[in-house]
Protein backbone atom coordinates (compact mmCIF):
# COMPACT_ATOMS: atom_id res chain seq x y z
CA UNK A 1 0.00 0.00 0.00
CA UNK A 2 0.91 3.28 -0.92
CA UNK A 3 0.95 6.71 1.32
CA UNK A 4 -0.96 8.00 -1.39
CA UNK A 5 -3.78 5.26 -0.87
CA UNK A 6 -4.60 6.03 2.74
CA UNK A 7 -3.92 10.07 2.33
CA UNK A 8 -6.67 12.55 2.46
CA UNK A 9 -7.71 14.68 -0.50
CA UNK A 10 -9.66 17.11 0.91
CA UNK A 11 -7.28 18.89 2.73
CA UNK A 12 -6.83 23.18 2.85
CA UNK A 13 -3.69 25.34 2.49
CA UNK A 14 -2.31 28.67 3.44
CA UNK A 15 -0.14 30.90 1.83
CA UNK A 16 2.75 32.37 3.94
CA UNK A 17 1.28 36.18 3.24
CA UNK A 18 -2.58 34.83 4.89
CA UNK A 19 -3.57 36.65 7.47
CA UNK A 20 -3.29 34.68 11.22
CA UNK A 21 -6.88 35.53 11.63
CA UNK A 22 -7.93 34.85 8.78
CA UNK A 23 -6.11 31.45 9.00
CA UNK A 24 -7.75 30.77 12.40
CA UNK A 25 -11.08 30.88 10.65
CA UNK A 26 -10.35 28.72 8.30
CA UNK A 27 -8.67 25.69 10.86
CA UNK A 28 -11.60 26.33 13.02
CA UNK A 29 -14.77 26.09 10.08
CA UNK A 30 -12.41 22.75 8.53
CA UNK A 31 -11.73 21.35 12.29
CA UNK A 32 -8.36 20.98 11.31
CA UNK A 33 -5.85 21.39 13.36
CA UNK A 34 -2.10 21.56 10.84
CA UNK A 35 -2.05 22.88 7.47
CA UNK A 36 0.65 22.83 5.30
CA UNK A 37 1.83 26.41 3.82
CA UNK A 38 1.87 26.46 0.58
CA UNK A 39 3.56 28.75 -2.39
CA UNK A 40 2.34 30.32 -5.43
CA UNK A 41 3.04 26.95 -7.49
CA UNK A 42 1.37 25.23 -4.41
CA UNK A 43 4.94 23.76 -3.40
CA UNK A 44 5.46 23.00 0.45
CA UNK A 45 7.08 26.17 1.84
CA UNK A 46 6.07 25.44 5.76
CA UNK A 47 3.93 23.70 8.23
CA UNK A 48 0.87 25.36 11.16
CA UNK A 49 -0.89 24.01 13.73
CA UNK A 50 -3.50 25.71 15.74
CA UNK A 51 -0.61 25.92 18.69
CA UNK A 52 1.64 28.55 16.25
CA UNK A 53 -1.93 30.32 15.46
CA UNK A 54 -2.60 30.65 19.40
CA UNK A 55 0.30 31.84 20.15
CA UNK A 56 0.38 34.09 17.08
CA UNK A 57 -2.88 35.60 17.89
CA UNK A 58 -1.35 36.15 21.61
CA UNK A 59 1.70 37.89 20.19
CA UNK A 60 -0.07 40.55 17.86
CA UNK A 61 1.66 38.14 15.22
CA UNK A 62 0.39 39.25 11.35
CA UNK A 63 0.70 37.11 9.15
CA UNK A 64 1.61 32.91 8.68
CA UNK A 65 5.27 33.74 7.80
CA UNK A 66 5.71 35.31 10.84
CA UNK A 67 4.69 32.02 12.56
CA UNK A 68 5.29 29.25 10.54
CA UNK A 69 7.95 26.60 10.46
CA UNK A 70 9.62 26.08 7.43
CA UNK A 71 9.09 22.77 5.05
CA UNK A 72 13.18 21.76 6.57
CA UNK A 73 11.69 21.13 10.05
CA UNK A 74 8.47 18.81 9.92
CA UNK A 75 8.17 15.70 8.62
CA UNK A 76 6.96 14.86 5.23
CA UNK A 77 6.19 12.16 2.95
CA UNK A 78 5.84 11.60 -1.12
CA UNK A 79 2.50 10.04 -2.34
CA UNK A 80 4.86 7.01 -3.69
CA UNK A 81 6.27 6.01 -0.08
CA UNK A 82 5.07 2.96 1.46
CA UNK A 83 1.91 3.12 3.35
CA UNK A 84 3.94 2.02 6.05
CA UNK A 85 6.69 4.86 5.63
CA UNK A 86 3.45 7.71 7.08
CA UNK A 87 2.73 5.31 9.92
CA UNK A 88 5.74 5.06 11.11
CA UNK A 89 6.82 8.99 11.20
CA UNK A 90 3.56 9.52 12.93
CA UNK A 91 4.37 6.94 15.80
CA UNK A 92 7.76 8.38 16.33
CA UNK A 93 7.27 11.79 16.08
CA UNK A 94 3.78 12.22 17.66
CA UNK A 95 2.54 14.30 15.22
CA UNK A 96 -1.45 14.13 14.01
CA UNK A 97 -1.00 14.95 10.27
CA UNK A 98 1.77 14.64 7.60
CA UNK A 99 2.17 16.26 4.46
CA UNK A 100 2.10 14.69 1.21
CA UNK A 101 4.31 15.28 -1.85
CA UNK A 102 4.81 15.09 -5.34
CA UNK A 103 8.07 14.52 -7.65
CA UNK A 104 7.66 18.76 -7.66
CA UNK A 105 7.18 19.19 -4.23
CA UNK A 106 3.34 20.00 -4.62
CA UNK A 107 1.61 19.29 -1.56
CA UNK A 108 -1.29 16.54 -2.70
CA UNK A 109 -2.64 15.26 -0.24
CA UNK A 110 -2.67 15.24 4.07
CA UNK A 111 -2.01 11.41 6.14
CA UNK A 112 -3.90 11.49 9.14
CA UNK A 113 -3.36 9.55 12.49
CA UNK A 114 -7.40 9.18 12.45
CA UNK A 115 -7.29 7.78 8.91
CA UNK A 116 -4.23 5.62 9.70
CA UNK A 117 -6.15 4.23 12.44
CA UNK A 118 -9.07 3.59 10.81
CA UNK A 119 -6.49 1.73 7.91
CA UNK A 120 -4.63 -0.05 10.73
CA UNK A 121 -7.98 -1.51 12.47
CA UNK A 122 -9.74 -2.63 9.60
CA UNK A 123 -7.27 -5.97 9.80
CA UNK A 124 -7.80 -6.30 13.49
CA UNK A 125 -11.57 -6.34 12.80
CA UNK A 126 -11.44 -8.98 10.58
CA UNK A 127 -13.71 -11.77 11.85
CA UNK A 128 -11.86 -15.21 13.11
CA UNK A 129 -14.42 -16.93 11.38
CA UNK A 130 -13.33 -15.91 7.97
CA UNK A 131 -10.01 -17.34 8.56
CA UNK A 132 -11.46 -20.63 9.23
CA UNK A 133 -13.59 -20.69 6.32
CA UNK A 134 -10.65 -20.05 4.25
CA UNK A 135 -8.96 -22.72 5.93
CA UNK A 136 -11.60 -25.42 5.20
CA UNK A 137 -11.40 -24.26 1.39
CA UNK A 138 -7.89 -24.31 1.14
CA UNK A 139 -7.93 -27.63 2.84
CA UNK A 140 -9.66 -30.42 0.27
CA UNK A 141 -11.95 -33.00 2.25
CA UNK A 142 -11.85 -31.65 5.45
CA UNK A 143 -15.27 -30.24 6.08
CA UNK A 144 -16.06 -27.11 8.54
CA UNK A 145 -17.61 -29.92 11.29
CA UNK A 146 -14.00 -32.00 11.14
CA UNK A 147 -12.16 -28.57 11.38
CA UNK A 148 -14.33 -27.02 14.45
CA UNK A 149 -13.81 -30.81 15.99
CA UNK A 150 -9.94 -31.19 15.31
CA UNK A 151 -10.06 -27.35 16.73
CA UNK A 152 -11.59 -28.11 20.08
CA UNK A 153 -9.11 -30.85 20.77
CA UNK A 154 -6.31 -28.41 20.22
CA UNK A 155 -7.73 -25.99 22.71
CA UNK A 156 -8.14 -28.31 25.42
CA UNK A 157 -4.38 -30.10 24.72
CA UNK A 158 -3.27 -26.01 24.72
CA UNK A 159 -5.12 -24.74 27.40
CA UNK A 160 -6.47 -27.77 29.66
CA UNK A 161 -10.03 -26.10 28.80
CA UNK A 162 -12.56 -28.35 27.89
CA UNK A 163 -14.62 -26.76 24.55
CA UNK A 164 -17.35 -28.60 22.50
CA UNK A 165 -16.64 -28.09 19.16
CA UNK A 166 -20.34 -25.98 18.88
CA UNK A 167 -18.90 -23.60 21.64
CA UNK A 168 -15.73 -22.79 19.36
CA UNK A 169 -17.92 -22.35 16.50
CA UNK A 170 -19.40 -19.82 18.20
CA UNK A 171 -16.21 -17.73 19.63
CA UNK A 172 -14.44 -17.74 16.81
CA UNK A 173 -17.59 -16.50 14.91
CA UNK A 174 -18.12 -13.49 17.93
CA UNK A 175 -14.52 -13.10 18.01
CA UNK A 176 -11.80 -10.52 15.91
CA UNK A 177 -8.41 -11.44 14.72
CA UNK A 178 -7.20 -8.31 17.13
CA UNK A 179 -9.48 -10.09 19.81
CA UNK A 180 -7.61 -13.83 18.81
CA UNK A 181 -3.87 -12.12 18.87
CA UNK A 182 -4.76 -10.99 22.30
CA UNK A 183 -6.04 -13.95 23.99
CA UNK A 184 -3.52 -16.16 22.42
CA UNK A 185 -0.50 -13.95 23.70
CA UNK A 186 1.10 -12.81 19.78
CA UNK A 187 0.61 -13.12 16.28
CA UNK A 188 3.17 -16.54 16.07
CA UNK A 189 1.27 -18.00 18.83
CA UNK A 190 -2.10 -17.43 17.20
CA UNK A 191 -0.73 -18.75 13.90
CA UNK A 192 0.63 -21.59 15.41
CA UNK A 193 -2.19 -22.13 16.79
CA UNK A 194 -3.85 -22.45 13.65
CA UNK A 195 -1.17 -24.97 11.89
CA UNK A 196 -1.50 -27.20 15.06
CA UNK A 197 -5.31 -27.23 13.73
CA UNK A 198 -4.24 -28.03 10.12
CA UNK A 199 -2.20 -30.46 11.33
CA UNK A 200 -4.72 -32.66 13.02
CA UNK A 201 -6.98 -32.18 10.22
CA UNK A 202 -4.09 -33.20 7.97
CA UNK A 203 -3.46 -36.07 10.26
CA UNK A 204 -7.30 -37.42 10.00
CA UNK A 205 -7.35 -36.91 6.86
CA UNK A 206 -4.53 -39.12 6.06
CA UNK A 207 -5.65 -42.23 8.54
CA UNK A 208 -9.26 -41.59 6.85
CA UNK A 209 -7.47 -42.64 3.71
CA UNK A 210 -5.78 -45.60 4.11
CA UNK A 211 -8.60 -47.30 5.72
CA UNK B 1 -6.36 -4.94 26.10
CA UNK B 2 -8.09 -2.72 27.86
CA UNK B 3 -7.95 1.17 27.31
CA UNK B 4 -5.59 1.58 29.94
CA UNK B 5 -2.85 -0.15 28.60
CA UNK B 6 -2.85 2.17 25.82
CA UNK B 7 -3.83 5.83 27.68
CA UNK B 8 -1.54 8.36 27.59
CA UNK B 9 -0.98 8.87 31.89
CA UNK B 10 1.43 12.71 31.30
CA UNK B 11 -2.15 14.09 30.35
CA UNK B 12 -2.90 18.60 31.66
CA UNK B 13 -6.12 19.27 33.12
CA UNK B 14 -8.35 22.32 32.71
CA UNK B 15 -10.53 24.26 34.93
CA UNK B 16 -13.82 25.61 33.60
CA UNK B 17 -12.25 29.49 35.22
CA UNK B 18 -8.74 29.09 33.94
CA UNK B 19 -8.51 31.87 31.56
CA UNK B 20 -8.63 31.80 27.74
CA UNK B 21 -4.98 32.97 27.97
CA UNK B 22 -3.46 31.01 30.28
CA UNK B 23 -4.95 27.62 28.67
CA UNK B 24 -3.21 28.72 25.36
CA UNK B 25 0.37 28.91 26.61
CA UNK B 26 -0.45 26.18 28.78
CA UNK B 27 -1.54 23.54 25.39
CA UNK B 28 0.95 25.52 22.97
CA UNK B 29 4.18 24.50 26.13
CA UNK B 30 2.59 20.97 26.39
CA UNK B 31 2.31 20.63 22.62
CA UNK B 32 -1.50 19.19 23.08
CA UNK B 33 -4.12 20.26 20.91
CA UNK B 34 -7.06 18.98 23.31
CA UNK B 35 -7.45 18.86 26.77
CA UNK B 36 -9.90 17.70 29.41
CA UNK B 37 -11.69 20.35 31.19
CA UNK B 38 -12.32 19.14 35.10
CA UNK B 39 -13.97 20.40 38.01
CA UNK B 40 -12.21 20.60 41.75
CA UNK B 41 -12.82 16.69 42.37
CA UNK B 42 -10.57 15.94 38.95
CA UNK B 43 -14.24 14.64 37.45
CA UNK B 44 -14.49 15.09 33.28
CA UNK B 45 -16.78 17.98 32.73
CA UNK B 46 -15.99 19.60 29.48
CA UNK B 47 -13.16 19.23 26.84
CA UNK B 48 -11.40 22.16 24.64
CA UNK B 49 -9.29 22.08 21.32
CA UNK B 50 -7.13 24.83 20.54
CA UNK B 51 -9.11 25.70 17.78
CA UNK B 52 -11.99 26.76 20.47
CA UNK B 53 -8.99 28.47 21.97
CA UNK B 54 -8.10 30.50 18.63
CA UNK B 55 -12.28 31.43 18.30
CA UNK B 56 -12.58 32.22 22.17
CA UNK B 57 -9.09 34.58 22.08
CA UNK B 58 -10.18 35.83 18.24
CA UNK B 59 -13.73 36.57 19.98
CA UNK B 60 -12.09 38.09 23.16
CA UNK B 61 -13.97 35.01 25.51
CA UNK B 62 -12.33 35.32 29.12
CA UNK B 63 -12.62 32.05 30.68
CA UNK B 64 -12.66 28.41 29.48
CA UNK B 65 -16.24 28.08 30.49
CA UNK B 66 -17.24 30.15 27.68
CA UNK B 67 -15.86 28.17 25.31
CA UNK B 68 -15.66 24.40 26.22
CA UNK B 69 -17.71 21.40 25.20
CA UNK B 70 -19.50 20.17 27.98
CA UNK B 71 -19.08 16.56 29.00
CA UNK B 72 -21.93 15.10 27.20
CA UNK B 73 -21.12 16.31 23.66
CA UNK B 74 -17.64 15.01 23.73
CA UNK B 75 -16.50 11.06 23.19
CA UNK B 76 -14.96 9.43 26.36
CA UNK B 77 -14.02 5.74 27.42
CA UNK B 78 -13.85 4.09 30.78
CA UNK B 79 -10.60 2.61 31.50
CA UNK B 80 -11.92 -0.93 31.82
CA UNK B 81 -13.59 -0.40 28.26
CA UNK B 82 -11.25 -2.77 25.57
CA UNK B 83 -8.85 -0.78 23.50
CA UNK B 84 -10.63 -1.32 20.89
CA UNK B 85 -13.80 0.42 21.61
CA UNK B 86 -11.14 3.49 22.23
CA UNK B 87 -10.03 2.84 18.32
CA UNK B 88 -13.21 2.26 17.22
CA UNK B 89 -14.24 5.89 18.89
CA UNK B 90 -11.10 7.94 17.33
CA UNK B 91 -11.55 6.57 14.03
CA UNK B 92 -15.47 6.87 13.66
CA UNK B 93 -15.23 10.45 15.23
CA UNK B 94 -12.07 11.57 13.66
CA UNK B 95 -10.68 12.48 17.06
CA UNK B 96 -7.10 13.24 18.01
CA UNK B 97 -7.80 12.43 21.63
CA UNK B 98 -10.47 10.85 23.96
CA UNK B 99 -10.39 11.23 28.07
CA UNK B 100 -10.58 8.12 29.42
CA UNK B 101 -12.64 7.89 32.86
CA UNK B 102 -12.80 6.01 36.25
CA UNK B 103 -15.70 4.59 37.69
CA UNK B 104 -15.98 8.11 39.24
CA UNK B 105 -16.04 10.21 35.78
CA UNK B 106 -12.33 11.27 37.28
CA UNK B 107 -10.15 11.85 34.40
CA UNK B 108 -7.21 9.04 34.62
CA UNK B 109 -5.60 9.12 30.67
CA UNK B 110 -5.89 10.28 27.55
CA UNK B 111 -6.03 8.02 24.42
CA UNK B 112 -4.08 9.56 21.24
CA UNK B 113 -4.25 8.62 17.99
CA UNK B 114 -0.83 8.64 17.57
CA UNK B 115 -0.04 6.09 20.49
CA UNK B 116 -2.70 3.98 19.28
CA UNK B 117 -1.20 4.07 15.89
CA UNK B 118 2.14 2.86 17.88
CA UNK B 119 0.38 0.36 18.88
CA UNK B 120 -1.69 -1.04 16.20
CA UNK B 121 1.59 -0.78 13.74
CA UNK B 122 3.49 -2.98 15.70
CA UNK B 123 1.29 -6.14 14.94
CA UNK B 124 2.56 -4.69 11.09
CA UNK B 125 5.80 -4.94 11.83
CA UNK B 126 5.88 -8.62 13.28
CA UNK B 127 8.97 -10.00 10.57
CA UNK B 128 7.76 -12.85 9.00
CA UNK B 129 10.24 -14.91 9.85
CA UNK B 130 9.02 -15.08 13.02
CA UNK B 131 6.06 -16.67 11.77
CA UNK B 132 7.77 -19.74 10.18
CA UNK B 133 10.39 -20.01 13.00
CA UNK B 134 7.27 -20.69 15.11
CA UNK B 135 5.78 -23.03 12.24
CA UNK B 136 9.47 -25.22 12.87
CA UNK B 137 8.89 -25.06 16.32
CA UNK B 138 5.37 -26.76 15.98
CA UNK B 139 5.84 -29.11 13.92
CA UNK B 140 7.85 -31.71 14.96
CA UNK B 141 10.55 -33.05 12.82
CA UNK B 142 10.43 -30.35 10.13
CA UNK B 143 13.31 -28.34 9.46
CA UNK B 144 13.72 -25.32 8.44
CA UNK B 145 15.26 -26.61 5.46
CA UNK B 146 12.54 -28.32 4.92
CA UNK B 147 9.59 -25.85 5.08
CA UNK B 148 11.79 -23.38 3.15
CA UNK B 149 11.54 -26.05 -0.25
CA UNK B 150 7.95 -26.46 0.67
CA UNK B 151 7.35 -22.74 0.45
CA UNK B 152 9.18 -21.77 -2.59
CA UNK B 153 6.91 -24.75 -4.06
CA UNK B 154 3.48 -23.51 -2.89
CA UNK B 155 5.12 -19.99 -4.24
CA UNK B 156 5.50 -21.76 -7.61
CA UNK B 157 1.71 -23.27 -7.93
CA UNK B 158 0.01 -20.34 -6.24
CA UNK B 159 1.39 -17.12 -8.72
CA UNK B 160 3.35 -19.46 -11.14
CA UNK B 161 6.65 -17.98 -10.39
CA UNK B 162 10.00 -20.24 -9.69
CA UNK B 163 11.54 -18.65 -6.38
CA UNK B 164 14.37 -20.68 -4.97
CA UNK B 165 13.96 -21.72 -1.15
CA UNK B 166 17.38 -19.50 -0.39
CA UNK B 167 14.69 -16.45 -2.45
CA UNK B 168 12.15 -17.47 -0.45
CA UNK B 169 13.97 -17.17 3.40
CA UNK B 170 15.74 -14.03 2.12
CA UNK B 171 12.00 -12.46 1.43
CA UNK B 172 10.87 -13.55 4.50
CA UNK B 173 13.47 -12.30 7.03
CA UNK B 174 13.13 -9.09 5.00
CA UNK B 175 9.56 -8.36 5.17
CA UNK B 176 6.94 -8.23 7.59
CA UNK B 177 3.17 -9.04 8.04
CA UNK B 178 2.43 -5.84 7.12
CA UNK B 179 4.00 -5.90 3.34
CA UNK B 180 3.00 -10.41 3.25
CA UNK B 181 -0.68 -9.51 4.13
CA UNK B 182 -0.83 -6.59 1.27
CA UNK B 183 1.48 -8.76 -1.31
CA UNK B 184 -1.07 -11.48 -0.71
CA UNK B 185 -4.03 -9.49 -0.85
CA UNK B 186 -5.05 -10.06 2.76
CA UNK B 187 -4.97 -11.35 5.52
CA UNK B 188 -7.15 -14.95 5.04
CA UNK B 189 -5.12 -15.13 1.52
CA UNK B 190 -1.93 -14.71 3.71
CA UNK B 191 -2.72 -17.30 6.40
CA UNK B 192 -3.95 -19.85 3.47
CA UNK B 193 -0.89 -19.45 2.15
CA UNK B 194 0.65 -20.66 5.42
CA UNK B 195 -2.19 -23.50 5.76
CA UNK B 196 -1.08 -24.32 2.37
CA UNK B 197 3.00 -25.13 2.89
CA UNK B 198 2.18 -26.38 6.66
CA UNK B 199 -0.29 -29.33 4.45
CA UNK B 200 2.77 -29.88 2.15
CA UNK B 201 5.58 -30.41 4.56
CA UNK B 202 2.82 -32.35 7.43
CA UNK B 203 2.23 -34.48 4.17
CA UNK B 204 6.08 -35.06 3.14
CA UNK B 205 6.65 -36.36 6.72
CA UNK B 206 4.26 -38.55 6.46
CA UNK B 207 5.26 -39.77 3.65
CA UNK B 208 9.06 -40.10 4.66
CA UNK B 209 7.87 -42.27 8.33
CA UNK B 210 5.94 -44.45 6.06
CA UNK B 211 9.01 -45.29 3.99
Amino acid sequence: MKVKEIMDKEFIVVSPGDSIVDVSIMLENHRKFTTPVVDDAKKLVGWVTSLDVTRGLREGNKTIKDIMHSKDDIVHVHQNDPARLAVLEASQHKVVSIPVLDDDDVVVGVVRTFDIVKTLSSLYEVKVSKIFEAMTEELKGVSWDELMEASAIVTRRRTGKRVKPEDYERRIKDSTFGEAIWATGGLEKFFVGLIAIGELVIARKVAKARK
